[in-house]
């Protein structure tokens, strides 16, 4: 780590600028106006080219330091330290930078990165860089366009058209006459689920609100994603009318208390309408029973939503799709193809069981927007069930990706990642010291302690949870400043701080997985 | 335009591959697991950097025809013909394509990409590809992170936070002491804002829901964008609920209307609480008189936002910004970079006066993203208080394009284009067969009918409305099948369709704005 002096002094430097790169410096008092589009001569097209290219070359440079393990993952600084120091040079001032400046700030940037793609990057479900997504944003980027008309994006609505129908045919919809979208992130899939599930139980509220609504009341499990209590504070339900139901010990949803809940609902008043099955829960990786919740849905009548933001890859894989048996019988479905997947960020989708309920739910028909007298078919025109107006165009990338994988690719990336969690979980078994949240976990996601020699032979109780609480952030807080390996940690309900390791980049192999362990040792013996 | 048979031979095909580029041959048979991260070796770094420059070539070479006026604007295909051409070659399959076949569909793609940057195309208010913008969206793909944490964004949150400052100040807000986040689009960025004021007019809502809150009731005008009435949808407020405020023969919202339905809104008991200012249209270009409208926000205690998501990048002039005169009176902005700054899509901003505003009504506080005993200040981390959890970086592309041009820099570009737009006024004027929707337009929206000869002596009336009212779908969709420019249409009101052009492309001379006129003529000249 860096003092913040040193970091001043070399970081974004404008003042006797010395950039590596001696290509740079035909850029120097070059500015964005002598490229395209405001220079339009060959002079302006070559330098455009050039200068873009050197973008290229930096990026180039970081993808391979990406895939290097003798790079670290991130070199950190405390907040207060990177912008103090950074702070003055970020500046957006009157004048224009030169386009050497530029590089320089490219440059700069990519040092202070985490790299995500980094073979020894545990930290989130998103992990690894894809470089055939990568290819697929760049031209997202030129392309530029925007996904509400086929007007101005005809082959990438084809795209979204083709995607989603190949995503509802994996997850088992009878006849594909349904619908859905691409929405950005998770969270934002899971408020159309709600919406569109308190649409169906009282369309009225569109125009009236939830005055003319009778009292609302959804179901989740107490560990699922926190967007379906947000969608609840969002969309006027309230977050007290969201019901956490409790889980058992492989972290699932009990199914006897959710209709206990159900009824006791059912009592009060109330009317229970949505019920969301997690696919993969973000801290235990745990499948909730979708079969049998599916048949209290139906008993009940609830909607039924699947959120696999996290698991939904699963359903690519035959030996492995079996975690969400159930899934053809939800009404709607959370899908992220960039967690398991791996596109990049952003790309999530939202599956509807029903054709057309999301542009009853949603639709507004502006009139300058979706004119009704083009001279094409405007039903290809899908902005207007969006709950966005402009909405990036996140289709091409996993369009492309999936064509470089083909099902099989993606199935065997996917099986490869659940043998990485088997050989991690061996390992823990076979080592002192580390001890499972949940034995046998089923998924992605390993979750354990480390216990140092200080405290392994303490009674279990309130002393040594106390203890055990500070190990893991103790731990990644050095892990940090040493930059070598990243893993996430959490408490969970009463649990002490244990560490949740994510096996989700494609490019990791056995022996990063060897090197997180040893370092946990290392940093966490002593404690 | 190509027949469906000849678009199938010649797209995206597998057999018979005969790429133009002799270079893609080495990537016949070469499959996505020979690159990085699958293949480490210097041999699959190699492959990769190769890869990814033949990408970046065939990007070059769209970028350059994006700027070049020889080539049209667009292939025009009606929806069932390209989807009949070509669904067969989009499939997805169990199999991966070579690289050979990526870079080919790549290619493909782009040929029938509508080209947005292009200086002849004037059809959205996002219009233009700017290269600096273009590096950034490049490098945030590459480095492939997510906004919710210091953590894993350091560099990232802190250019957050400085443009956010950055803009707040231009705003105009006193002290800076306030909040703000970047969003996917103006659309949830105004939801944002209506979500926020809801809060502070009965925070108990995100709790209990709507059925603890009285009678809510909101204020926009009749051409204001359609997500704020979606907004109302969304949150359980009811579009019934969102009341439409009556606009002046300039678009203008009509203050005295809007105290008339505050009046009428409080004697029916309902309470009223949020006012929506347009700056900027999205038909028109209007600006709502914010002074006036604050000064009845105030009066009447409403939370007032300005959705200048279009008209936000007029502050940046000095010459310009009195269209937003009362800005930083409002309660909530919403400003997209991505409209007339030029920023790639998306990019979209939602300021708030009062700090911790956006915190105190979303956050959840997820204990295993948000962490309270991380080792760093967890200020910093911004994730809890975005309706999103995964967000994707939207910001570094802005930063970058803005250290390139400087305040100075964008001004300019803004002066640039409101003489455009003076100039194609005095052209309309000058010409015969042109009418204003309004005359003077004040903005970058410049609304008028062409008048073929045979409509041109028609008395004023229904029968020429209706027959106008042909007009303009007829020319536009001529246009779209020679490819040589678009432009937008609709009708407003009782108003017959009109052309709506939008100069805000930056690459755009008063040359393409002779063009367009004339192109017009041309196609409908006979009409």
């Amino acid at each position: 780590m860096q003092s913040e002096k040193s970091l001043r002094n070399t970081c974004f430097r404008e003042e006797d600028k010395q950039p590596s790169e001696s290509s740079w410096k035909k850029f120097e008092n070059v500015f964005n106006y002598e490229l395209l589009p405001y220079e339009t001569t060959t002079q302006g097209s070559k330098k455009t080219s050039q200068f873009l290219l050197e973008v290229v070359d930096i990026l180039l440079d970081y993808i391979k330091k990406n895939n290097d393990r003798s790079y670290k993952v991130l070199d950190f600084h405390h907040p207060h330290s990177l912008r103090n120091a950074l702070g003055p040079c970020l500046n957006l001032d009157d004048d224009p930078k030169d386009l050497e400046q530029i590089l320089i700030d490219c440059k700069e940037t990519l040092k202070f990165c985490v790299k995500t793609g980094h073979p020894r990057f545990f930290n989130q479900l998103s992990t690894g860089l894809d470089l055939i997504a990568l290819a697929g944003e760049w031209l997202t980027a030129a392309a530029n366009t925007n996904m509400f008309t086929y007007e101005i994006a005809p082959v990438f609505t084809l795209m979204e058209d083709i995607v989603l129908a190949k995503m509802r045919d994996i997850i088992g919809w009878p006849d594909n006459n349904c619908d859905g979208v691409f929405a950005p992130g998770g969270a934002i899939s899971n408020l159309y689920a709600v919406l569109a599930a308190r649409y169906r139980i009282c369309p009225e509220i569109k125009e009236h609100g939830m005055e003319v609504s009778p009292k609302l009341v959804m179901f989740t499990s107490e560990y699922s994603h926190f967007s379906i209590k947000r969608s609840a504070a969002i969309l006027g339900i309230g977050t007290n009318n969201c019901i956490g139901i409790k889980t058992d010990s492989k972290g699932k949803m009990m199914v006897k208390d959710l209709e206990k809940q159900i009824e006791k609902t059912l009592a009060s008043g109330a009317i229970p309408f949505f019920v969301s099955a997690t696919g993969g829960t973000t801290v235990l990786g745990s499948f909730d029973p979708i079969w049998e919740i599916s048949d209290i849905a139906i008993k009940y009548g609830l909607w039924l939503h699947v959120d696999c933001a996290w698991g939904g890859g699963a359903l690519l894989s035959k030996s492995h799709r079996k975690l969400l048996n159930g899934i053809d019988r939800a009404d709607s479905v959370t899908w992220n193809p960039h967690k398991l997947m791996g596109a990049t960020l952003q790309c999530s989708a939202v599956l509807m069981k029903e054709k057309g309920i999301l542009e009853k739910c949603n639709s507004l028909r502006a009139k300058y927007l979706f004119q009704q007298d083009k001279h094409y078919d405007i039903t290809y025109d899908k902005g207007d069930k969006a709950i966005q107006c402009g909405r990036h165009n996140d289709i091409f990338k996993l369009w492309l990706m999936w064509r470089a994988k083909g099902d099989s690719g993606l199935e065997s990336q996917i099986d490869k990642l659940m043998d990485l969690s088997l050989y991690l979980q061996k390992k823990l078994r076979d080592k002192e010291g580390f001890q499972f949240v949940i034995n046998e976990p089923e998924f992605l996601n390993v979750c354990f302690w480390y216990v140092p020699k200080n405290v392994r032979y303490i009674e279990k109780g309130c002393r040594r949870d106390a203890l055990l609480d500070k190990v893991a952030p103790k731990i990644k807080s050095m892990m940090m400043e040493t930059g070598t390996t990243m893993v996430g940690y959490q408490p969970l309900g009463d649990l002490p701080n244990f560490f949740r390791m994510i096996v989700s980049n494609p490019a990791t192999i056995p022996d990063d997985i060897d090197f997180l362990l040893e370092e946990i040792e290392r940093l966490g013996e002593d404690l």
